[in-house]
């Protein structure tokens, strides 16, 4: 065991962040269900999963005549879901084999929750204002309930003010180049949205503007003070023709989402959601540099850990 | 896909299901905060997880120069929590590979979540009032906010009064043979304990009782009307010589639980605790037969499903 391993078991430092994540858990549920939300399970284990077309490695294994791969986000889930409930939320855990180069990113870990939300028939505006509302309560409740541990970490917790400030990718893109996320994040004082990537930056699954061919209907919310992107979301394709099309275009093998195919060809709702990580959430509260502090348990890239 | 499959998310049934389940959580972490509790995050993959050493498979996958397995359940990982926090509890979804026999037991999922909790310096007789208290409170919760969904199960569900019944492992066995459980399940009216299982029945971690060599302190919970197992816990082994004569006995291999024999040799805390089946619990409460209709993506032993 490394040295240090046993003892930072002890540090104030782990348990007030351990406490602060806790505290985020316990109000986005009681926000989601006091709105009409149902709690659904999480799902580790599938033979089919989000294909995150980035550099992320796939993790599963056998069983009988078949192989299971981990969960990298329940996307495919969350939209079946909604057969039966109209409004879904889950604390999916999350394993992506991130690779060794992301190990000092400060925001990385290859295991993670994140809360993760569909909505049946809702607008990307919709799932905007849910965002907005929901991270404003969290904060309050975080500010009310956790006075001593954000003391502790010396942060004064700014509420921000919805609606916030909106930015489209392309005039992000185009002011600062491949580095607009990190930039905008440092400059900006209260959380704020990129919205309208190009859709071969993105999954298949996330809705193409039918008026704008190559633009999506999705949005990523980006924390202030440089702590970078604390969600992703957006519209779903819901249409067969339409997804296969996607899946086309990004070169994926059909066969590895023959059931979620199946689903979309006897009918998928239209849909909106998004996730957000507990710990990046957790991280941006606390005023940590590295995610790694807000974790019993972290598993960064290029190591095994406990 | 097989027919029916799309048709179940249309059903009544399952949705009602869904809800009692969300409606059980919600009672559970609220219950556990207001009593000074901590969530802490699920462990999906680690290197050492609970043998369990009755017939479960593997699942695991290499990952740079080591190998993950999928928690069997967070035992380990909850001990070395409390150097941190002194009463914890997470909503911890595992993965054991059941062999196909258990396919139809009505009982068995390879993917199912339980809630797991464990308290530095407690005993079994703190553990049991609070479960106790914990079941009566969700039982209670669900019987006031899920009027309609019982109605619709037709079911009539009973506040069961404790303390409940205490039996002892070696009476029940000595009555009924190998099937008590089955027999006891059926025979009560409330839920009920057996307590002081042989430690050769259980895993090493489960702590031995000092002036009784051979027996445990710990239990089980099992629900009335044959509804089975609720749930397993106990005191733990906490002194590594004993941790290491348990693993010895049982024949483990100690290398594959290096991390947390260093844990144990720098110290752990005593404890004890418990992990209750969510999917169980919802069969119970709604008075199923087939804990398939307690899931929406249900990973039955054998099978592989979405």
């Amino acid at each position: 065991m490394k040295k240090g391993c046993y003892d930072r078991y002890s540090e104030e430092r782990l348990k007030n962040a351990i406490n602060v994540k806790s505290c985020i858990r316990e109000a986005m549920g009681n926000y989601l269900r006091n709105n009409g939300f149902t709690e659904i399970s999480p799902v580790i284990i599938s033979p089919e999963t989000d294909p995150l077309h980035h550099s992320t490695g796939k993790a599963g294994f056998e069983y009988y005549k078949g192989r299971y791969q981990l969960t990298k986000s329940m996307i495919l889930h969350k939209q079946i879901s909604l057969l039966a409930l109209d409004k879904v939320f889950v604390f999916s855990p999350n394993v992506r084999l991130e690779p060794v180069e992301l190990a000092d990113t400060g925001k990385h870990l290859v295991e993670f929750t994140q809360l993760d939300l569909e909505v049946a028939g809702a607008t990307r505006d919709d799932i905007l204002t849910i965002v907005e509302e929901l991270v404003t309560h969290v904060l309050n409740h975080v500010k009310d309930k956790c006075k001593e541990e954000l003391d502790y970490f010396d942060r004064e917790l700014n509420i921000p003010k919805p609606p916030f400030e909106k930015i489209k990718y392309h005039h992000a893109y185009n002011k600062y180049g491949r580095i607009f996320e990190e930039v905008l994040s440092h400059e900006k004082q209260q959380p704020f949205w990129i919205i309208d990537f190009p859709s071969d930056e993105r999954e298949f699954y996330d809705r193409e503007d039918p008026s704008r061919p190559g633009i999506l209907m999705d949005m990523d919310l980006i924390y202030p003070e440089g702590f970078g992107e604390a969600l992703s979301g957006g519209e779903r394709e819901f249409d067969p023709k339409r997804i296969v099309g996607r899946m086309n275009e990004q070169e994926l093998e059909l066969e590895e989402f023959k059931l979620y195919l199946e689903f979309a060809e006897k009918g998928l709702p239209s849909s909106a959601g998004f996730g957000i990580g507990l710990e990046r959430m957790t991280r941006f509260v606390c005023g940590l540099n590295d995610i790694k502090d807000t974790c019993l348990f972290p598993k960064m890239p290029g190591t095994i850990g406990l």
